[in-house]
């Protein structure tokens, strides 16, 4: 499958796009930043694509086949680009009929009215974006993370509808997002991640 | 004691402004706006401050002996108010000699690098306030509850270093908050709290 990864530079989306370059998909990696181009096409042998998710995106979705989103404001922009940025991406990618949609979500994203007052306003764009993912007619994936580390993969993880507190390696978040293109059990399913003693394939073929 | 709620129209903050209207302590509730002034006044029966974070707060204190600090930024303003905010206020209970320093904090924020970028923000800003609250002269107690709920106070707690994932009511979390005020356990401590088995002073007696 050609795949667009929102959010290639990023923490985890790094880690996404050297992964599939080294796979049997087409890896084309979304940058904000004309900057960014050079560094990302020496660095991972992909092809690099300029969008902003705040603007029109058609163009980086051309001939795509699947969206990996892993894009995020850093909270300078929630409502521009986690919420509605997300929501741009999954309506040009379902009008131009890419057929998988992997989101990167977080752990409480479907209960922000839990969390203190000064994280709400993320987690409540990242469940608007999910809803309407989960509303599309895109085949989607959305996958719930718990504490984040740099740790180096481990390949073993736990993953279910409701998971304890945990961490989990963005490197291993990666290859969550990535194993979940092809596992057709993660198709139409929304789950939560921590470390676990799993193979990915295996806990993603249980959900 | 003199007690001033800093954040006392929120939602954890309205809680402890009841329960410190029924204790022995003598409530002064603050709040941004002079909109607000009289609702608080009527609802819980206290002397109400306004003061924003953001600007002078020298005359919220004269005469306090203990800072509850329940303010957010609602993600609006997570440097000017959950930073430094809570910066200025500290330094200002520290200058007019308070004597005890109750800081409502957030579990992760010790470690905002494993929360989504999106979050980061928050925590940091939670954590540099946490920092300058371990660094100052005053009493301080710093309280990371988990996640968040509206339902009615259970009076029982998990309080440690570390607790696994979990809930806790804004109700017991204002119990705890105001409870802390007047056991010695607490002073100098941070630690995380979710729901538990043990009635709240107790669990914060064994700190």
């Amino acid at each position: 499958m050609n795949v667009l990864i929102a959010g290639s530079h990023g923490g985890v989306g790094q880690h996404i796009t050297e992964l599939l370059a080294e796979s049997e998909h087409t890896a084309r990696a979304m940058v904000r930043d004309e900057s960014q181009v050079d560094e990302m096409e020496e660095e991972f042998g992909v092809d690099v694509v300029v969008a902003d998710l705040t603007e029109d995106v058609s163009h980086a979705l051309t001939g795509c086949d699947a969206v990996i989103f892993a894009a995020g404001s850093s909270g300078e922009d929630v409502e521009g680009v986690d919420r509605d940025g997300a929501i741009r991406l999954i309506d040009e990618a379902e009008k131009q009929g890419a057929e998988r949609f992997v989101m990167l979500s977080s752990i409480n994203a479907d209960r922000p009215e839990e969390s203190p007052e000064g994280l709400q306003p993320y987690l409540e764009a990242k469940l608007a974006a999910d809803e309407h993912l989960q509303d599309s007619d895109l085949t989607y994936t959305i996958v719930r993370p718990g504490e984040l580390t740099d740790d180096p993969a481990t390949g073993r993880i736990e993953a279910a509808r409701r998971v304890e507190r945990g961490r989990i390696t963005r490197a291993d978040v990666a290859r969550t997002l990535v194993a979940a293109l092809d596992v057709e059990t993660t198709h139409g399913e929304t789950f939560e991640l921590i470390e676990g003693e799993e193979p990915i394939e295996d806990a993603l073929e249980g959900l």
